[in-house]
């Protein structure tokens, strides 16, 4: 049988799983994938003590990306200035690398994979998108034969059992974020999660795989899910969608958006269906369609599966290569792409306010698809103010903003307005 | 760049869409794969004038497999006996081969993969099950660091149209299965698809992947979809259920269960929104639980697809040889797993039938956790009978049977009686 031999830096959550997993299961990578993965050394800044195995534990890191007797370094430190270090210093001794680091990968990736191809070794990220689910592999293995046209993934899984708790339950967002929180779902300050960096960055590293860009997460252009109210939510239900926090990455004429914001997703697509805290991506090529993968996003097993299914690839060649010497699609700084439109507004409850609004519309040159105005009820606090929800054609992010600003301007209406995306698979 | 030289063995429309891909955008394996492709040989028993391309034709299969020039092999003519000896020709010849072909790998798998072992080649046949969705990749790839506990998918295209059709447009089975002939979603002779020989033989395949089972078709126990009616999915819909054709695979102890029967899906689960000809797989391992892959299962495109991904996992080492000579997983010749069930029965219309009825359930100590019985409609035809829906406590399928065949002998039961699985997905 073959064997591999690894050097483990990072024992948190992840970094537990893959020694646990490699530790107390060996026969299942045995057995499955033909390869004996031994643990030559572990990297833990706390020592000895933060590794409950029989092992070689190092605290100075940068000892086992020197380790001569390793074949793989294995990276789960996360943060980006120490992992890189670590990674280059690793790769130069011409060792492969495999990562679960979206930042590291979605902000240092092109310098990376150019040093690991000088030195003729290979980097595995599966586990830095979407945890256990392989759709790295998918990406860049399963669908090498066809072009991507667009994908749209679900790549968040605490915005989204925020969302789907809030559609549920009828929570408030601070209350289904405080869920998350109780049960291990949410960092303590979970911004990167809720403000949509985390996803941006996976949705960068997708981007490079599906349409041969730069690893550049600066272009990709994202917004949270704070703004996302129970009552969007609501109506979204009503007009039969979804409120999801969709990544969206399309081609066009070598040009490519990647953008993330809170999307309504028609109830009859998949996506919509994928509740709680898992992930999803839906890919889409010319000629075969959509393919979908589905399954949990995080978590120390899943993420430490997907590491472990990295070194047995290794073990077996690593992957194919593209040839990133031919990049010549232009990563867009600003998402074109047009979508229809969500606009919720409070207009005031006065004869030819809705009027004045739809002109507004049609003198952007902008249709009105749907537009719903519920009865105000009795006991409403404020009857001054009636909400108002139009569904418009298709808009890019820019006159979107631009119409939204126009309406708020408007006497007519109060307060700010709601625009979210509507999701268009076709 | 990598080069890699082949032989295609057919060239219907599978075959012929791989001459497509390959012929007119090689450009996209060269750029996602990193490897050039080139065709050396087709072999086509009408001869040239069925390749459009400019490529040496041979009508003698058998050369191709001789071909000392190729280093893969594709057997892309089905069926089981030309195609195995072409294969096991190759495979003599040192050459790697990759195939479509689910009968071939269902019934010879375990001959043809010892072969090739000894040989020191390796056999692709990604595209057997699922078409263009890379599900044996996930499985054995991807998943490689998991148990799996169980699978459940929609394995067949035309199967899945046909009760699409019928819940959604409230088809009869006649009419859904000539729409899918007149769409070119089922054969003239639909018989493979829809008595369910299709799925059984993907899902036999899966069964080896997953459990490390024999590759052994005759031991999975199947039924068709031609015994679900109108009224089972209308039943079905107002019970919160789609009915899905679905392949169950299942290892507890050892001991795998492998069947593919008409079930009862919970519509809050993903597999239930598989709709049209599309497949979807789910598959739930130990500690990440489960995973979901969905996409066309069939189609010349999509299967073209998933072979050309495997020339170019050969190009790049192939894949992980699992362990095949621990084989300690028997596979079951009768599936005992058990599951909760519809039944549905035309029930006398007089006083005491109903209860005699739930006697007998509680007599053979099977529970009965819901039950509907509709009014009669004044208009009906047979106001003698009333239709009666049971859904029970877990049962085996012998018991199920055994269950069933009871019940039409009671006096106060007329005609047949429905039974069929309700998926349980924990």
């Amino acid at each position: 049988m073959k064997s591999l031999k690894i050097g483990v830096c990072g024992v948190g959550n992840v970094g537990g799983a893959v020694l646990e997993n490699l530790t107390n299961t060996p026969e299942i990578v045995a057995s499955n994938g033909g390869v004996q993965i031994e643990i030559i050394q572990v990297g833990a800044r706390k020592g000895k003590s933060a590794v409950p195995y029989d092992l070689d534990v190092v605290t100075d890191l940068m000892d086992v990306a020197e380790n001569p007797e390793i074949d793989v370094f294995v990276e789960l430190i996360g943060g980006c200035d120490l992992a890189r270090s670590l990674v280059k210093k690793a790769i130069e001794n011409g060792k492969n690398v495999v990562t679960a680091n979206k930042a590291l990968i979605a902000t240092h990736g092109d310098e990376l994979f150019e040093f690991a191809r000088n030195k003729n070794v290979q980097i595995g990220f599966e586990a830095s998108v979407a945890g256990g689910t392989p759709v790295i592999k998918a990406l860049r293995e399963g669908l090498v034969a066809n072009k991507v046209k667009w994908f749209a993934g679900i790549l968040n899984g605490t915005t989204n059992f925020i969302l789907t708790k809030m559609s549920v339950d009828q929570s408030s967002f601070e209350d289904a974020l405080k869920e998350a929180q109780d049960l291990g779902l949410a960092e303590a300050d979970p911004s990167m999660d809720v403000d949509g960096t985390d996803a941006a960055q996976k949705a960068s590293i997708l981007s490079a795989l599906a349409f041969n860009t730069p690893y550049d997460f600066s272009s990709v252009s994202y917004g949270g899910i704070e703004e996302v109210s129970a009552e969007d939510i609501s109506f979204a239900d009503q007009l039969g969608y979804s409120v999801k926090h969709i990544a969206y990455g399309f081609i066009d004429n070598g040009t490519v958006d990647i953008s993330v914001f809170p999307t309504f997703v028609p109830k009859d697509q998949l996506l919509s269906q994928v509740g709680q805290q898992m992930n999803a991506l839906e890919i889409y090529c010319e000629g075969i369609g959509s393919t979908v993968y589905y399954g949990p996003g995080a978590g120390p097993r899943p993420t430490a599966s997907a590491v472990i299914a990295d070194l047995v690839d290794l073990s077996n060649g690593g992957w194919p290569e593209s040839s990133k010497n031919n990049i010549n699609n232009v990563l867009s700084k600003e998402c074109n792409h047009k979508f229809s439109r969500y606009f919720k507004l409070d207009v005031k409850n006065e004869a030819g306010a809705i009027a004045k609004v739809s002109s507004l519309f049609a003198e952007k040159n902008v249709s009105i698809e749907a537009l719903i105005q519920n009865e105000i009820k009795n006991n409403s606090i404020d009857d001054t103010h009636v909400p108002v929800v139009i569904i418009s054609g298709e808009l890019s992010d820019k006159e979107a903003i631009s119409l939204k600003i126009t309406l708020e301007e408007m006497t007519e209406i109060s307060g700010l307005v709601q625009q979210l995306r509507i999701h268009n698979a076709l």
